[in-house]
Order: structure tokens, then C-alpha cells, then sequence
């Protein structure tokens, strides 16, 4: 058995049933919608209590719910560059924007990055009367980049800057 | 001259001065700064008035002046996929996300995407005792696809859901 | 199921009872052509009134009436550069013209781009004594660069041009 | 001398005088302003008389006059997949919509293609309330696959369609 | 059904009887055997009166019949650059003449392309003491960029060229 | 110095002095135009007297002349796939009819390739009332596998075949 | 039925079997045995009398016999650039070494290819104390470039050379 | 300045006295080695106190200094696919390990990846008979992927594992 | 039966039984799991007493047994670049920090590799208290590159370095 | 300096003195000329007294001798798939024929590769009626995978083979 068959068959559910996305991260609970979503579709891994809740709630077998709790290979749902256009947007942002963001990031915290592993994101609708705007929260850790061998802490600073 | 000479110039001058980004988009002003530090490395155009002044600040001729008032070919400071690993992070948050986003942002606006020229991003500081954190906040208006031949309106209801 | 798999049964199906795309698309009616066709290949939604017709005219189930209503994962339809010849015309028109439309666009309108979300494409035969012709007709909503940090709005106005 | 060189020291010279293509490309005139612009950015040819006037109007020399009258090698305006947002929605658009249009063209058409040699574009702004809209009328040579060996002129009629 | 599985089962039945591509394209008849051959193996269209031969010859059903009536997906019967030496040769041809073939097609017909739609290619064995040669005649109508806005016709003619 | 430098001045030369291809390859002479374009194009060798002509013609210096001599890198000409529609039609020929060619060259000649080492190329400008074509008249040796081993020649005799 | 599935079948039997390719190219015999189990693992084609011996060897079908006889779409028994160590290291050597080797075959043979059609590799263990050796013999003709055009003979004779 | 330019002079210097990286690394300390070379080859970033010594060392000017003080855009240094031996030989390590690494490590520590920004890595000679080995250390921290929305800490616990 | 129908046969009983990977290893072992892991993954081979013991511990048949012992064809277990982001930080981490590998190996050990086909790789856990961290010791073999011709032995000493 | 500058200006001597490669290899001597010209190509390091000899063959600078004696980053010197049809050809073979290739050596010698870095490759030229023949030895050590934690020394007997 492979992942995509699994996530196959649990869309196949869903459609039959006319299940909705909050339907099911309701019923399933414990975790944010955006990574038990993220894990029905093949992305990330549900703790063994909540896959046996989507277990009993898709009527998956045994075996099927213990795929669940897998550390699936990440990063398959979609190619790179997306071609579907609302995954894409995002892709560009990071395109066009990645040089200022790295820039201010480093200005701010350092060298070093905000984690893909230990971020938060939330969606919300932002009510616009020029059209609704979806709305961000993100929040990663920042992660300095670990300068071996200076163990006694020469710090960075030195010649004057603005 | 190409806009890639402007920015390294640009770079060249940021750096003798010791000049900070939070310096320069403060002496610049009126627009988000993610905007001017991305129009200064060449990815953004500055409104007239933002130009003169960052022609001032960095002493730059009439022409390099004109050119920061002019739309760059975007998408040209980062190869992709990113090779730095802060820009690679959020390459990667797309990647492995991205399928779950597009699921939940559709649920709830329907068919549609998330503006990538219509939106707004700011970074902050989340102060952490287990490290600070990255917060950042992006909002984006939401562009419904055009069903054209639908002008009568017929909606998207009838068979159930939960 | 895959979306494919259901591409495929529609196609099947079109070449059994010998239908047009135009019978087709007079039968579900209430959109563009352009977009059930689209719909029907895999890469559009049909809102539920429509599915139902689709469905009823092609005998589809009810799970594959359903999956007729999902947003697709677009642009899965054609390998990009396409390989064929007919779609490939289309794709050499903007890496030639590219840059010129962008020059024209820009100047016109200002920062931005022409939305591929909000707009209509229609498709008429030109009659002509040389060979007849493809007419189209486009129209896309143009959507400004937003400028965040910009609220006083500055203007972009100052150094002359002719 | 490179054509890219060329194109460099136009849109030097642009800047400079503070021109906006409008009348750069009404100075020029005698041909549509998308292939002028594209001319001038290294993609199309001018013929000789445009050449003379555009050396002129930019103080060319005799040997850039002469390589505006040359045929490019076309298509290094942008990279492909395009990065900028502008472009990349043409882009975009042909990838989502591409089989649609093969479907419904060789339906109306028969078998064959588009002709992107000669075809016309034209832009123009369509006021709108919610937003003014980018009109494009095209129109473009049909040219059938020619069958060779079938001079004897079997035609493509038979069983029946609906 | 897709083409691909046609062409197969095609293949199958050809390898089964032991029929050369002679004897089929002779049994179909009425177009050239590069144009028969390229439909049986997915790559062109037959007219009805064709596919009605060639289903009765493999014994093909209706609904098989009827798609080798229709456009296929063209381009897929080889990944670029070709794998398989005969097929590269030509390839490495088109890469390392491409640029001469250029320049005098366009010295001696002016801006333009030859068609890859409107083309014949005929093969034939050149008896050659050192080896037989393949012999191809190809025969193309060529295209001229046409320059709208250009009705009145200014010619490319002016300085002087040897 | 580098051969693209070397095409560089013979084109600027060519430009400057309004000579045509045919003009220069008749003044050199001594072995198809197909070959001398593509030397000067720095994707072919002109054998010393040749360069020797070339030389003196361009008022080349002697380390140019050799360079002229030297077996070039090949291939360097156009990238692949070529965004050049002109070459870009020739790359497709190949791409859609490949397996066609493949299927009949190896029926009638066997297992093997036509050689695009030793092959020659024809242009000419064949009129026609409905456009002009070009006429390509190309020979190339047939190149047969070697089956190493069987130097006691065993036939691919058998199994009958139509 | 595919060349790939015919492959995996002739795997499945020799595993079950437990023979070694030495065993069965002696059994087949008649030629090379890299082209024995090129053939096998569907890179190349068998002649007749082989593929029957083969086609009893592994108790194929008359068909699968005559797919052996065919020339398969060679090149697809490996991605590039190769992902398996052995093969790897066979590709390095030609990116390393291929400007020296052409520098060198140049200079010695003239302008043109070593053969990859016409050409024997055979493999030998050479026992050595430090660890044994792969050695391998090979030979492929060398095709000069033809000249065409260059009829009368014009050698490559002149300006001197040490 | 561009950071390669500065790298091209170190290492211009470097050669012009003779210097080995254990000299260079010595001089300027503090530091491990592979950071300090990193960062002299425009990887990494070197610290303030630091960039002054190799400033020093290497005679660089005020500017070059401060560029040494900059986050460099990483992953500069090798194309990937490397075409290096050296280097290349890690990245096929990581190709046909990768997959049992990401088991064993997450079946170890759970769900989430060894850091590339913490970690050390250190080389040593290790003296064998049968020829020196290069004995590598390395660490890296545990990042775990953390579960939002799941603060009241739903542990992975329940059905059973040997 | 192809090899990742194997592996995916394996992991199917795998979480039927709910085994990790350290009991498997240790039910097979003869050999680091690193090597057994990556054998059932389909990247390494067995040899027969472990295949024997894989093959009883999973009720292999004989010929999936018989499998397990051949060489695979490696590195398809993870696309590259390697989109799961455990194995992607080693990547990063060579494309990172390959130059800075490679300065310092040859410095050591002079013109070479170290091999990885001959390395030896083992994880350990390495308690931390501001988090544990994965503990890497790889050792492999140093190649030097043979200069064949240099039998005499001239070796590499001349010019000073400091 | 970087060292395709290098090398571009050792051809530059190479041609204007009329040097053959033979001539260059035996006045450096003391390493097969495949490794010298692989050296001057940028591809290969000389040691310091061959950097001697060449350095006042060609008369280089200090530090351009020094550079000779650096190991370079290897696989610069041809773009992969190689464009040029000389190396193409070698390219092709290990593509067609490395399948087999890996086959006939693992059955040989077991498990591991044929190195690339300690081979030894030899061209000669071998007179044939039909057309001189490029003659190649070549001879690479083999490196057996080691299997770790197979101290104990499992052979890899058991099962029988034919």
C-alpha cells in the first residue's frame, strides 16, 4: 500500500459523504486543521490517538490507520514549480519577495532562518468591503546559524553601523 | 545599465556608510519596508517622490533615479529552488503545505486564490524564553475565478454537504 | 478516484455517442464554453446545477458528479514547454511577445497585472479569402501592485516624461 | 556587438529622455506598437525605412541601424516558466486553459494550429467600474495539418457525429 | 481508453500477423506512410475513410476507430533530447546546423519560419558503393512574420547590402 | 579569446559592411554554404585554404585564422529547446515525427542510424502560386548497429514476415 | 505488451532459475554477450536465430520472440545523469575527461566522431595484488566530418603546426 | 562588489603567498576550520573580531572587510548535481542512504530532521594499512516537528510496536 | 516483480506487526542496519545468509528471497532534490558546505575523494539538555587520483607553501 | 583569476605557436597525455615539477603556475548531455549500453563499482580497410561495496546459481 492510495481512498470517503474539511478536522480535533489536513492528504503524520479517531471516522483498516501515524515522505503533493495557480501565488511571493525577507530577517535576528519544522500558520477570513482578503499568521522559530569552535563567544560586533 | 548593476551599487554604498536596511527605509519612508528593501535590490519600483529620495540618500544619478521608478523584471534575485537555506524554508513551507492551504483556503472562499500582488506582509519579533520566534502577518485579497456565461448567476448549491 | 481517471471516462464516452464539444457544451449550458470544456478535461469546477446536468448527460455516479464540483489541481492538462504543436503556438507567442506586452501593459496601466483568474477568453472563425482565421477575444481584470505602508498615498508623479 | 547590448542602450536612452514608448513608438510608426516595442527589445525586425527612423530618434549608429533591420534570435526576452508576475499569467494561462482550446479549435477548425507568425494582438484599456480591464483582441491564421499523399482529396466524412 | 494503449494494442497486433509497415500502409493507403505510421503510433490524425481501413485491418472496435480519428496529444511518442540514437541524430542535426539553417532561410526568404504543419518528407534508399544513404526530400511552405499596422506596405528596402 | 568572440566580429564586419551570406560564402568558396555559415557561426571547422580565404576576406588576424580551423565546441548555437521559432519548427518535426521516422528507416534499412556526421544539406526556394516553399534535400550514410560476436554472420533470417 | 514488461519477465525467470547472465549468453550465444544482455534487458534487438533460442531458453511466447527481434526506443534502461554508483562513474568519466579525449582524437584523427553504432567493448578481469581491475577494450570507427561542397578536395593543409 | 569577486581575490592572494587553509585558519582562528574556509569561499559570514583579522591577513579593504561580515547568499559554491568527484560523492551518499537515514532517525527520535544550521562537523585523518580513511564527526541537533493545536500534549502512544 | 514492489510488500507486513526497525535489524543481523534497512528499502543488497533470514523473518517467497541478494539499481529511493525535509538538510549541508569539504580534504590528503562506496556511517543519540542531538560518524576511505604515465614516481614538491 | 581564464590563455599560446597536443605533452612529459591535457583543459591538477615545465613552456606567471597545481573543480568543461557530438557519443554509450554494462560486472566481480578516479585510459589509433578505428584501453580498479558490521565476514553463499 502506498500513501497516495491512502489519501485516494480517504478523498473518495469524503466526496461519497459530502464531508466538509472543518466536518472532519472537527471530528478528528487535537491539532491544528492545517496538519490533520495536511496528514489525510499525505503530508505529515497524525499522533497514533488522533489516527485512530480518523481511523473510526473513515473506516480505514488497521493497517491503513497505522500508515497515518507515519512520518510520510514530505514534500509529494505537489510539483515544483506549482501549476495550479493558488499554490503558485505563494511560490511567487517567496520568488519576487525572498531577497528582502532574507535581508530584513538577518537585519533583525541574525544569521541563521525561521524554522519549516517548528512554524505555526493560521487562515482567517478578513471581512474587506472591496472583497474578502485571506489572513496569515505565521510563526516560525528563529534558528541562528551555530559558529563551532567559538566556544568562547566572540560576539559580533566591532566596526560602527547605522 | 542594467537594474542588477543599480542593485549592487546600491549594496556597495549601503555598505561603506554601515547603514542599516532599518536605517534606509526609515530616511526613504512611506511605503512598507519589504517594498523598499525589495525595490532597491531590484525586484520592487519606487513611486516618483520614494525614488528621489532614495536617489538622494545614495547619491545616484538621473538615470539610476529613473530606473528605481521603473517595474523591474521580476523574480530575478533568488534561483529556484532557493539555494539559501533562509529562502528555502519558506520554498519548502509551500512545498509540504501547499496542498493542505489550497484545500482550506477553497472550503472557505470557494474557487479562487490569494492575491500575490494584492497583499501585505510584516515581519516582528516574537520574543520566546525558548528562542524568539519569527511572527509574521500576511494578508491577501481574495480572487474568486470568473465563470464567464455565468453573468444569469446560477450558484454553486444543491447536493448536500456537511 | 482520480480526476484523470474521470477525463478519461467522459472522453470515452464522447467518442461512443459520437458528441460534439459544442452539443456538449449546449446541453449543460450556463458557462462559457471554454470553461465546461475545461471543466470536463480535468482543469475547471462545474458549480452543482451544472455538475448535475454534466453528470445526467454523461450517466457519471454520484461520487464522480461530486468530484466534477471540486476545484481541480489546475495545469495538470499539458507538459510544460507543451509538446503539442496546437497548444505549443500559444506558449511561443508569450516567450516571444513577452516582454513587449509587459513594456505596453505597464506603461498603460501602471504596476500590475492582468488577472488570470478574472478573465474571459472567447474564440470565433474570421472568415478570409487567404485562409480563415482564429479570432480572440480577451479581457482581463487589471490588478494594481499594492503598495503596503503607502496608505497617505504617494503618488507617483514628479520627474517629467513624454 | 550583441543585440541584448543594443537593446541596453535604447532603454538607456529612454530613460534618459524621460520617453514613454507611446511616442517613441508613434515616432517611429508604421507598424503595430507590440512589434515595434518588440523590436526595440530584441525580439522582431524592423524593415529598413522603421530602422532609419528609429537610428534617428536614438542617435544610433549606422551598425545598430543595420542590426534593427536584422532578425533576432527570438525568444531570450524572458525565461521560461517566466518569473515575473506579468508574464508568468499569459504563461499561466496557457497552461490551464491550453487543452480547452485545443478541443474547441480543432473542433471549429479541423486539425492544425494557430499560426503565432502571423497573428495580430492588440491591447486596450476597458474602463470598469470594478476595475479597468486589459482588452486583447487577437487573430490568427488557421493552418491545417496538411496530409501529403492524400492529393486525391479523401475527406474527413464517415460515421456520424452528434 | 487513452492513444497510448491504442498504439500498443496496435503494435501488438502488427508484431502477431508479422505485417510489415509496407504491407499496413498499403492496406490504409491514401496518405503518405509517414502520416499512417505517425497516427498508428499516436502522433497523427487519419480521416474517417482511413480509420475506418485501418480499424478493419487490426480489427479494431468502434470506439477505437474513432479516436485514430481523432487530433491526439502530439509530441509523446519521444522524450527530448531523444534517448534513442536514430532519433538523436536528427536532433543533434536540427542543434548544431540550426543556426546556419537560420541565417540563409532567412537571407533568401526574409523573416519567416518554414512550416512543421504544411510540410511533406519523403525517404528513399540512396544505393551508395561506401553504404547506402537515407535520402529525404522535404518540402515546407514558408511563413513570413507579417508586421500588423503595416498595411500600407513599407517595404524593407534602403541601405545597401552586397 | 573565445570562438563566440570571434562570431561576434565576423558579424559585426558582415553588418558593417552589408555583405550578404551568399556574397561571403561565394568570396570563400570551396565547400557548401550550409558549412561555411556554420563555421563562421563557430559550429563548424574551414579547412586551412578556406580559412585562409576567410581570413583575408574579414581582414581576420592570424590567430583568428586558426581559430577558424579548429574544431569547435558544437552545439553551442541555439539552446534546447530552441526559443527561436525558425529552428524551434525543425526541433519539433522531430519531436512529433521521430517514431515514425524511426519505425520506417529501421524497416527499410535495418538496425541502425542515418549519420549526422555524414550527411549533406540542400536549401533551395521552391516557387509555388499558394506561397513559396523550402526545399530541403538531405542525405545522410545509413549506419548499421554492429553486432559484435557474430563475426560468423548470422542472418536476420526466420520468422516470416508481410 | 511493452519492451519493459518483457524484461521484467526474462528478471523474473533467470531469479527463479538461478542462472547467470554467463550462463545464459552461452546458451544463446552467437554474438557479443554486452549485446546479449543488452537485448534482454531491452536495449537491443536480437537477430532472428538468437531470439528463437532465447524465446526457448525462457519459454517466451511467439510474440515476446518477436519483440526481441525489434529494435526498442534504446536509452531508457537508466535515467541521466545516472542515480546508480556503477553507472555513475562511467558518466563522470566522460564529463571530466571529454574535453581532453575530443582534444586528443582531434588532433590525431581530424575533425569528426568515434562511432557509437560501430563499436566493440569487451570486459576482462585484470588480477592485481592491490585489488583486481576492471579492463576493457574498446573500438568504434572513426567517421570524419564530411565537407560538402568540398568535392575538388581542398585538404586541410597550410599554415604550419608543430 | 560582488562576493565572488571577493573570493576570487582570496584566492588570488592565497596562491601568490603560498598560504595553506591550516595557515589561513591559524591566523585567523577562533573559529572552526570549515566555518572560516566557508566563509573565505563566500558561504558563510565571518564575525566582526574575525573579519578583521582575515582583513588583516589578507590586506582587504574596509569595504571587502564588511562584506566578510555579510550573510552571503549560501549554496553558491556547487551546482547541484555536483560535478565534482569530491564533492559529488557526498551527494550520492545522501541519494541511495537518504531513505534509510530518515528511517532509523525518525524511528529514533520521532517525527522531524537532524538541523543543517546547528550542527558541527569536523575531519580527521585516520591512518590504515590499507590506506588512510577520512573520518568524519558530525552533529547535528534534533529539530522536532511540532504539532500546533495540540498544546494539550497528545502523546503518540497507543497501539503497539516491537 | 519489480524491486519497489518488494519494498513495498515489506513495509506493508512491517506495520502489520507493528515491528520497528531495530527489531527487524536485529532479527536479520550480520551487517550495520544502516545496510539492512537500506537493502529492504531496495537501495543495498543482501547477502544470501541475510536474505535467507529476511526472507524467513517476512515469509518471502524464494524469489522475492532471491532478490533481496541482487544489486539494485540505486538511488531511487528520494527524487532530487530530495523534497522531504530530513533528507534535504543533508543535501543542503553538501551544497552548503561542499567547497569548504573539498579545500580542506585535499589540503589533507591531497588530490582524491573519499569514497563512498568503501564508508561506514552510524547514528547515535546525543543527549543535550537544550535538546538532544543526532551524533554522526562516517569514515571512508581516502582515493588519491592515479596519474597514470607518472610510474617513475615524480612527486608533488617544488614550489614553498606555508 | 579564475581557471577557465587560465586555460583560454594557454590556447591562445597553443595556437599561436602552432603547438600540436603532442608536442605539449612530451615537453612536459612524465604523465600519460590524457592527464596532461586534462591539466591545461582546467579539468586535472599537475604536480609541481609538470607545473614547472608547463609554466615555462607557455610562459606563465607565478601564480599561474601555482594554479596548474591546484586541484580544480572538476566537470566544467563540458555541459551535460554533452551538445558537442564527439563526447555525445561516449555519453550515449554508457546511456544504451550502461545497463548491461552494470550486469556483466557485478556478475564478475559482486557488489561495487569500477573506479573514476584510479583508471587509466589509453587512445590509440587502429588502421582498418574499411576506416581507421579509435582503439581505447582502459583499466579501473574495482572497489567492492564494503557492508559494515559484516566484520565477522558473511560470504555471500547459499542458494545456488547456474
Amino acid at each position: 500500500m502506498k500513501r497516495e492510495e491512502l489519501t485516494e481512498k480517504i478523498l473518495d470517503i469524503k466526496r461519497e459523504k459530502g464531508w466538509s474539511w472543518k466536518y472532519i478536522t472537527e471530528e478528528i480535533g487535537g491539532m491544528s486543521e492545517v496538519l490533520i489536513v495536511g496528514a489525510l492528504l499525505g503530508q505529515m503524520k497524525l499522533v497514533k490517538p488522533l489516527a485512530e479517531k480518523a481511523a473510526a471516522l473513515f473506516g480505514l483498516t488497521e493497517n491503513e490507520k497505522r500508515m497515518l501515524n507515519e512520518v510520510p515522505y514530505r514534500g509529494t503533493g505537489t510539483p515544483m514549480p506549482p501549476t495550479d495557480p493558488l499554490i503558485y501565488r505563494f511560490y511567487e511571493m517567496v520568488m519576487v519577495n525572498g531577497p528582502a525577507w532574507k535581508a530584513l530577517i538577518e537585519e533583525e535576528f541574525g544569521d541563521g532562518i525561521m524554522s519549516a519544522i517548528d512554524f505555526n500558520i493560521e487562515f482567517e477570513r478578513e471581512p474587506n468591503p472591496k472583497g474578502d482578503r485571506v489572513k496569515i499568521g505565521m510563526s516560525g522559530k528563529f534558528l541562528p546559524y551555530k559558529y563551532y569552535g567559538n566556544e568562547q563567544g566572540i560576539p559580533d560586533y566591532g566596526f560602527k553601523e547605522v
